[in-house]
């Protein structure tokens, strides 16, 4: 394995995100040092017991000073703010990335206040669990899952190198790398993830407020398929609402497609269409055939989860 | 551990559910002896290579005469003709159940034509995994799950006695046993089972029609919350055509609740209003606490599914 990718990699924000990128970093030896700053003493102090860093800081300056990369790992509301405290302290050359979910305007938001001699390459890992916090955090998380960069447009031969150097990184952590424009981007997560997590929190807080049914059965009950929406919607409650505000346009888009389509399966239902129903269901098992082909799920029955030996 | 609870147990239809129950059956000596009867062939020769039931028949008479026990465990809308055929060669005395997903009017069902010597008791284990036929199932699926039964009303002695005797049936394969009166049953069932796969079908569908975004795109990028949908929506297209047609009423009344509930969300969206989403995201997150304590999933954190070594 080639040496470290970067001499220092300054970490913002230590969640489930931030603490797998560092833990991985460690484990494939992707950068020289790690220093992490947290806004939360609690996480701070986690992180300092973790003994997963070789900084742990409450001054943002420290953390990025030296660093030839600063990757934002805070909430996606809280990225503008630590960003523009850190700004002035970065070093020549280095590279300012993110692990958020919305990249819209994420490629301004860390170029504000930023010196011209720094690259900016917004980044994206697609992956997670429903945990939070550094101690949810594992080097395995990005192990054959897909970070997408969206680097900013119009940009030299130094900049097409970092961009390359950031892709060699993620390569090393297991990831797979693709580059994408920024709006581009936000339109595919609004499907592939933050419909789904807006619907699975939806389908939970509807279930919870039913006269009908007592909150004890749906949870006795819930072996049935609600399981798994409650996984999804035990995501984090802070980071997930600033992405439904981030993302607004391309969430109400596809929410539009998905509502019409409801309807379309509703009105199916209410007049018997059998045929129609059988189709869609039909084509719907297929998708999932082609995913687990692409290495991105597993195969194996899942119920709840783990077999019971008899 | 006791004897076997039936001497001889008649299971009409052995996909998923109905051979994991024979194997069950077998794994917990819940039964003296198992005849199997499916319609299909291909089926059949699974069945009889698998080796798990003591007579594999296309004769449905054959199946169930001299069966204290008989199962339907076809897809919902198939075991109004099965049972209809079946019915004249019961043996006195018999428990007539099912495993349905909609109990609505399944004892009027299970009841055409049989005489009034036997007794008529729908069931509905809430278990499953998104595989399909003879070959997906396994002895373990009940563990730990519910089993819900619906009773008919205005019953006499005998009649408790039977249904006693099915609950003690189901215990001995690792379920644990609910009465409920049928109508509510399809409610809780609409919101916990039905609701979900509706929309996990619909928003797979709404995926595969964008333009903007590839299907290759969907896919290779699932792992942010698509893929636990695709996982629902791979679940048996004609089993669900049918129960969505059966449960017609309730699947409408929680869809208009559910779609009432998104409109606001939606709202909330567009106007920006952070607490509000904030305040449901923590409130579905607790919803999951309760679900893991009843035992009814597992905390391990879940991504896609198996956990690689570094």
């Amino acid at each position: 394995m080639a040496g470290p990718q970067f001499e220092r990699m300054a970490v913002i924000g230590c969640g489930l995100i931030g603490s797998s990128l560092v833990r991985a970093v460690r484990a494939y030896g992707a950068a020289g040092s790690i220093a992490v700053y947290d806004l939360s003493p609690v996480v701070r102090d986690r992180v300092v017991a973790l003994g997963i860093a070789d900084l742990v800081t409450d001054d943002i300056a420290k953390a990025v000073e030296g660093a030839d990369l600063v990757v934002f790992a805070a909430p996606p509301m809280a990225i503008a703010e630590a960003a523009a405290r850190a700004a002035p302290h970065y070093r020549a050359g280095a590279i300012i990335s993110d692990v958020g979910s919305v990249k819209g305007t994420m490629a301004e938001v860390l170029a504000a206040g930023a010196p011209d001699n720094v690259f900016i390459i917004p980044g994206h890992p697609i992956a997670g669990t429903e945990q939070s916090g550094p101690d949810a955090g594992f080097a395995e998380l990005f192990d054959g899952r897909w970070v997408i960069l969206t680097p900013v447009s119009d940009q030299d031969e130094a900049y097409a190198v970092a961009v390359a150097n950031l892709s060699a990184f993620w390569r090393m952590l297991g990831a797979q790398v693709e580059l994408m424009d920024a709006r581009h981007h936000d339109m595919v997560l609004a499907v592939t993830s933050h419909l789904p997590h807006l619907i699975a929190y939806n389908i939970v807080g509807t279930a919870a407020d039913l006269e009908e049914v007592t909150q004890s059965e749906v949870m006795k009950f819930s072996a049935g398929g609600f399981r798994d929406f409650t996984r999804i919607a035990a995501s984090d409650p802070v980071m997930w609402r600033d992405v439904f505000i981030l993302n607004k346009d391309a969430v109400l888009e596809v929410l539009g497609r998905f509502t019409e389509d409801l309807q379309a399966l509703s009105r199916a239902i209410r007049w018997g269409e059998a045929d129609k129903l059988q189709e869609l269901f039909t084509r719907t098992r297929e998708i999932r055939v082609g995913l687990i082909a692409l290495g991105q799920e597993d195969p194996t029955p899942n119920f709840g989860r783990n077999k019971l030996k008899v």
